[in-house]
């Protein structure tokens, strides 16, 4: 079965913002066994959501509205839609109630124009909007199935995976899909590609692989389609252990796992602690590994020294070893990982040393070298790494790596 | 005038790959003072292509399609455009040889499927493939131009600046168009659309206001159309002047800056440094701050103190003064600004304690709650808010709500 997205929004046409919105729920439409057609994208004008309605109902049984469900004046698709589906606005007091929980919690009272934003077409499905103040609303004529949703992603996502994507499930008989994510770090597409082209030559002809590489990781995605979920589970695990053995030092994870999450859940577990101390991720590790909920448990801060001024006083690294082997070196890293452990008092510590760029490359240490280091109960590891040219690329390359060291030296321990 | 995009590839629709391509052209064919009035996203398929070739040929003077133009025999674009504006396909020689000199280039022998590339339907104009293998294309039909690029990004961007975009200043007489986006922290959407709607309401016929709203701030997007850019840029400066007046607080910058940009630049020219004191955004202000190229030469470092020992122990906060006052309190971030401003030795320092979330609540202080500082060579303020219940919009919140906390002080010093 087929489904069109259509994305409303001038910014998109304007090439403010890309549309991440589209891809995203392509994605998860998929999962569930949906096929997108077509993906429109127009500006917020009436006739132009009435055509792209006209069009998108001629060709598939789901449509998917993003966008133009704001507050102010530009926002018209609720008007355009109520109309569309020869609906009348009423006032909601439930939606009412959900603006002003959301304003209180923030403590700021509610706008007039906000207000307005309870008003819902009287023939739709009303979606809660639980992350912001803009229903979302599922309509249905001549079998065809209709869902506007929020254009800012976060509400738009929480919508589509508890309301949108449990109710296409529910109403539409959708064959069977199963997809599972592969997660691998530390080789590239095409060297992974060579390295596992056996194993992709011999999967059964209802399994599908995708590469979605992604800075410094490769996700292999496997989808099996059938009739039988519980089958096509045993099938595609059955596949994965077959791959574990030919790649497993490269796999770190399944799904929507991340490396700051399975490292959490390590440390937890045994009880364990970490600190970073950072010079060229600049405290992208710490913020990695804050971003997981719950990680007060194991994390107990870090040293950002960008300067070398830092790296002596805070860090304890006598400027003599800073000057005979340079501030990206071995011996430098290896002192952040080790003194760090001991200085913020921790089981583990994960270090990093480089030259992001643009500027700071010279011939020896061009931009893109980076030392990352991770001292443990045992002793310090450490290695050299020449990722790119690109700044924000090499922050995020040299954090995920040195995330994965860790990882390593905890599961070898 | 009007154009539009058609998008042609598979895996744009199942989500594998974001449609950047359409974002950047659509800025591109804008800048030039092409509207872009529709976006249509694909599957590499013959009729599919048809349909939408004949619709957009109803509404624009000008269709850009992208992909399909590989060797591979899934991309049929080629085959199915020579067929759509009834030509046939003929050898050219001049594409052998682009061909031929690029995979020289590379010391690798052309393979026959490549060869096949050099095959274009004979009443096209060729656009020349400086960095791949596949020619673009040109056809006009009816008064409407069109044109057919690779999928590659580099391949069809290179082909946009040298060829499409040119060409169509050439055959078109062009509206001048001018953007301008204001960039707003510290007041939400509707709050701001309130405040300034009777300047909304005065704005000339000729020129449009967009609201993007993103996690704490609001850029507010001007577009105006006429007949000369240098008048348009004057009315747009005229405009934000008056806009200024009404909301002096809140405007931080224009267009593409970030706050990391704008404070760096005041920073580097006063000759002046800064640190960070962090506890719930976790590093993530220390990142903001050297995610921008040059920041070493500011940004000495930063103490991530996530533990209350190292709030103690590192950033020399009594004991006393945690327990009394609880971490998440404006006398801790106060002492953590000032502490760390003087310990790493530098002109301004930002510190931040809060709750975070999901855990850590309670009824005084529940998650969300973040008090902020920024400490200078005069003092040291400080603030409390009450963001929202999502951990990584709250960091996210805090730390760019810290850095406008700086970039106001340095304005005001």
């Amino acid at each position: 079965m087929q489904a069109e997205i259509i994305s409303i929004g001038d910014e998109l046409l304007i090439g403010q913002v890309v549309n991440t919105n589209a891809s995203w729920m392509s994605e998860r439409l998929n999962s569930i066994g949906l096929d997108v057609f077509q993906i429109t994208t127009i500006a917020d004008k009436k006739q132009h959501i009435i055509d792209s309605l006209n069009s998108a109902s001629g060709r598939v049984k789901v449509v998917l509205i993003t966008g133009g469900l704001g507050p102010t004046n530009d926002d018209i698709t609720k008007s355009t839609l109520t109309q569309y589906f020869e609906g009348i606005l009423v006032f909601s007091n439930r939606t009412l109630k959900n603006i002003e929980n959301l304003f209180a919690a923030r403590s700021v009272p509610v706008t007039e124009i906000n207000k307005q934003q309870a008003y819902i077409p009287d023939n739709c499905v009303e979606i809660e909007n639980k992350v912001g103040t803009a229903p979302g609303m599922m309509f249905e004529k001549n079998d065809i199935i209709y869902f506007s949703l929020p254009g800012v992603p976060f509400e738009m996502k929480e919508m589509m995976n508890n309301f949108v994507l449990p109710e296409l499930s529910k109403k539409l008989s959708l064959p069977a899909i199963i997809h599972k994510t592969i997660l691998t770090i530390g080789i590239g597409e095409s060297f992974l590609s060579e390295k596992i082209s056996g194993w992709e030559n011999q999967l059964p002809s209802n399994c599908k692989l995708a590469y979605l590489p992604s800075p410094g990781q490769v996700r292999l995605r496997i989808t099996a389609f059938g009739s039988n979920a519980v089958e096509l589970n045993n099938q595609i695990e059955k596949q994965i252990q077959s791959l574990k053995k030919l790649i497993p030092d490269y796999i770190y994870g399944f799904n929507e796992e991340t490396l700051s999450e399975i490292i959490g859940k390590i440390l937890k577990s045994e009880n364990k602690t970490v600190v970073t101390a950072e010079s060229c991720t600049g405290g992208f590790i710490a913020h990695l590994i804050t971003s997981e909920p719950g990680s007060s448990n194991y994390f107990k801060g870090s040293i950002v020294a960008y300067s070398n001024k830092i790296k002596t006083e805070l860090l304890k690294i006598s400027d003599d070893v800073i000057q005979t082997h340079g501030a990206v070196s071995k011996e430098v890293v290896e002192l952040m990982a080790t003194n760090s452990r001991l200085i913020l008092n921790a089981d583990y510590s994960i270090a990093s040393s480089g030259v992001a760029g643009p500027d700071g490359g010279s011939v020896e240490k061009p931009v893109g070298t980076v030392w990352l280091a991770v001292a443990t109960p045992f002793g310090v590891i450490s290695e050299r790494f020449l990722f790119g040219n690109d700044r924000n690329r090499n922050i995020l390359k040299a954090a995920i790596t040195a995330l994965n060291m860790l990882r390593k030296e905890l599961a070898r321990n």
